[in-house]
């Protein structure tokens, strides 16, 4: 890894609150590490969004059929 | 961080498959890096087990309804 490969990947970690010391020769492992963590975490994202809508979706629809119950229960 | 500590640390980046070099200065860097990576994939696995399981629970309910909407237009 070259200094400017290396020169990203500090302020990556910085930009993401890591200021513990990175040496050269671990950068390597490093950039897979912080690569694998952001990904990782995207797809975290993602999938809770996804399970927020889901819940969102079946409280709606718990709501409607109680009320289509209430009114089927009035006639 | 002393060498039992390093030698913890190397052990479960082979268990994880990483297989690049860390030297001792990076390693509470990495460290940090690991305990994260695996808290957001833990967290990530739980999320989508349960965004499996209400999609299931959303089906089956999908297929209630559906004999229901079948049985009344039967009726």
């Amino acid at each position: 890894m070259d200094d400017r490969q290396l020169a990203v990947l500090r302020r990556k970690l910085d930009a993401l609150s890591y200021s513990e010391p990175l040496d050269p020769s671990s950068a390597p492992l490093v950039q897979k590490l912080v690569e694998d963590l952001v990904h990782t975490t995207d797809s975290y994202r993602v999938t809770k969004q996804q399970c927020l809508k889901q819940s969102q979706e079946m409280a709606a629809f718990d709501s409607r059929l109680e009320a289509v119950r209430q009114e089927s229960v009035r006639l």
